[in-house]
């Protein structure tokens, strides 16, 4: 069928879409996310269908920005319109829903289906379902890593050694990455970390480093970044690494689900990108932690180090305390403050204790003695701070900052115990959330800062914590949040 | 956020969508798919949230027709926008696809949001999924019947008995309906057939009868041709029975997915919306039909007569030969024509048994005696053909249509028998296939017409079967299939 070309002066921001009326899809037999093929001037272009009463007349085809600018097409062109067969990769897809394990090929082909925008949200829906219902195999997470490497971005960098480290997630600020980088790098080690932003926590490691120096940088810059300093601390989505996996994030987001084999290549598939060759992991668990279960922690655990094996990355993970948040800020200026703390020698304990511990292993891994020690000297003797300065000014921001001009937001809202008491827990869930309440991370200064830590001591009338808000309206809704929820058990 | 409305003149077809503009999606925190409530006047909606670079400007909020309508809002108009928390439908959806059993209540809630437009199509494909990897219960598949009538369009008619039958599909021709109906409504029983017009298949049995009469009536028109002739064959699209199920098929279609429950209940919502309380089900079992797997379609029959029994329907299945067609023309003409051939008295014989011992069937389901020789005595005595000559007129058709007024399309093609040989096999999928290529549903007069069927003797020379169609070009089509593809075994 021939239709006449109707720019609808919309962009999808990304999928091939184009609109036919009711009456010539009941003429073609198509349907509502039916494929079809458009043909002009030697171009042709596959793009789903979206079918409408409105807006499109019949002889009419709707498209979308980026079908028009694919064919090179204006309002009023000529264009031929096809069916199109599905393309395999919906079979494979409907191959594992029913239980079927993928092959490597197969696996490879569903990749680069979804990277090309070859596959509409449903197909995607579908594939995430069969990874979530169908549990992916050893063999199904590393083919899913190498295909996701393969059609994503890679930083280029090649190394024999790159360290990394990585933390699942669930506890608040925990931000170990921020002093683990410094000071593995002062060390002499190269270690390249990508991070996200938040997507439902009141900052990502992004968030909090942004507020001492940018971190969108592109990959040339990051490559100059690495090598005047060792290391970098960015933002993996500036540089689309295993963009695949953005789109199955995506549609897990919807239902909240986080298929075990699709977590594995999420994380491994990134590590493998940026080159990285040592890789600590850690996995906090605990009550409002990601995971609340040591079975599934140590399940995971141990398919890290059986895929890591085959990927030809050592890998080592640890489980560790998730019970509580790990540090005393939680918004991305809180945090970057106690980072700063840490490094200037005074922030908090557990923060400094845990960083240590880390940065101990990851240098063991590479073959170094008594880590712990090692990490220790480097933070005290105050090179880790050097470095951290040198990161910083190399990624664009000033390295002179210090903690005291990191100011937290400027309305404030302390909450006094009522009673002398002792902390019994702190619920990582509900103090993420009345720090993005606060307005946490798009309010940089917003968030919550814990004066006592979970077994600590109360007197009646002291601040158990204190919220900051950049606006007074948010602290109503602070307020609110807070006679309903409890975040601190035992006072 | 108050933004300004754009009409993008474009509707969706159901859902509520509006478009934001990506900087506001980036401040409000709001990804592509998330809800968002917007609020004018007293009024508020909540809907889905696309996400565009072009066409929509930061302070601008597009909104698709349904969405205007529903507000009553025009360009310009100034809206507020919120978050919107998930439905909990969404939870229940997730719960099912983690392997729970969901209890009546839960299923309701699934089916009232689908049917008011709160799902979008990932958050259905979930739903899709989740039955098909984790099978739905009898309790369940009740539940999901009860849901979809109770949310569903009813015919409203009200009877201590009616009758009515269904086949499961995949066997080509097998217009029994078309001489069911007649026969059991001229025996004084009440019989209400709505059927579906064809989605992969050459025709539908509403597709074949809508070659002698309209078949898209809606209920009032339904209910007078039942009071008149006891009978109906309408499209059951027509009335929107069970508009659940609609949303479902159009998921289920797109990685061609028949997940058993939803199957059952497709069916049995069907029937129980339209009243009925004896119903015939015919499982045709043979490699091409649906089912291919005798165990399958055991398993399917068993859990047809428990579900029915739970809802106070009685149900008797059949399960018959699907290993070849049912008659001997493929495509609406060519099927009608064996259909009144056969009230006719000089039909094919397959199709005409086929009928007899159905209608006996179900007439016997009743009480009735000795159906098939009831059935026999009305067919040959020009009883059906009278009761069928009603209905066509009843539902605004010609009465009078004879067997020699329905002729397939000009252009033919004849295979022939290349040996003297015994015919193995007819392939009901491909031979589908082929009357689909030569133009059916689509063309009403085209198709196939076998001139014999499995096991018979045909000489060297001999029309094995001819094709049929009104455009020349497609028999260009179905020469280069047939090149490629076998549809007669053994010759």
């Amino acid at each position: 069928m021939r239709l006449k070309v109707k720019d609808v002066k919309l962009s999808t921001g990304g999928p091939y879409v184009a609109i036919l009326n009711t009456e010539d899809a009941e003429k073609l037999d198509l349907n509502p996310l039916d494929r079809v093929r458009l043909t002009t001037d030697g171009r042709e272009l596959v793009v789903f269908l979206d079918i409408s009463k409105k807006g499109i007349k019949p002889g009419q085809i709707g498209l979308f920005e980026e079908v028009l600018k694919a064919l090179k097409l204006r309002n009023n062109n000529l264009i031929n319109v096809y069916h199109q067969k599905k393309p395999e990769s919906i079979y494979l897809i409907r191959k594992k829903l029913s239980g079927d394990k993928l092959n490597g090929k197969e696996i490879e082909e569903i990749v680069k289906d979804v990277v090309v925008n070859k596959l509409s949200a449903v197909d995607l829906t579908y594939f995430v379902s069969a990874c979530y219902t169908r549990e992916l195999d050893d063999n199904e997470v590393l083919a899913l890593i190498n295909a996701m490497v393969r059609y994503g971005g890679s930083l280029g960098i090649k190394q024999k050694m790159i360290l990394d480290k990585h933390c699942i997630g669930g506890v608040a600020n925990n931000r170990t990455t921020m002093l683990v980088v410094p000071i593995v790098a002062a060390a002499g080690y190269t270690i390249i970390k990508t991070s996200s932003r938040s997507i439902t926590s009141p900052s990502g490691t992004s968030d909090t480093m942004e507020v001492l120096s940018p971190v969108a940088l592109n990959r040339d810059k990051i490559k100059k970044v690495v090598k005047k300093t060792n290391a970098c601390m960015v933002w993996g989505g500036a540089v689309e690494l295993a963009s695949a996996d953005d789109a199955f994030i995506n549609i897990e987001r919807v239902l909240s689900l986080d298929p075990e084999g699709m977590l594995l290549a999420s994380i491994l598939a990134k590590k493998k990108s940026v080159g990285s060759t040592h890789v600590l992991i850690d996995i906090p668990v605990g009550i409002g932690a990601k995971f609340e279960d040591m079975k599934k922690a140590r399940r995971l655990s141990k398919r890290f180090a059986s895929i890591g094996k085959k990927l030809g990355m050592r890998i080592k993970t640890i489980i560790t305390d998730g019970s509580q948040p790990v540090g005393n800020g939680i918004g991305p200026v809180l945090e970057a403050r106690d980072v700063l703390a840490v490094l200037n020698g005074n922030g908090p304990e557990d923060l400094r204790n845990k960083a240590l511990h880390m940065a101990g292993l990851l240098l063991e891994m590479t073959g170094a003695k008594d880590g712990k020690k090692l990490s220790t000297e480097i933070l005290d003797s105050g090179r880790a701070l050097k470095k951290m300065r040198q990161i910083i000014k190399a990624q664009g921001g000033n390295p002179n900052i210090t903690p005291d001009r990191l100011v937290p937001g400027r309305h404030r809202y302390d909450v006094c115990a009522e009673k002398d008491c002792i902390i019994r827990g702190i619920n990582n869930k509900n103090v993420s959330k009345l720090a993005r309440i606060a307005g946490a991370p798009k309010d940089k200064a917003a968030g919550v800062y814990l004066h006592y830590h979970v077994r600590q001591r109360i007197k009646k009338g002291d601040a158990m914590f204190t919220v900051y808000a950049e606006n007074k309206r948010k602290l109503e809704f602070v307020k609110d949040f807070l006679s309903k929820v409890k975040v601190i058990e035992g006072c």
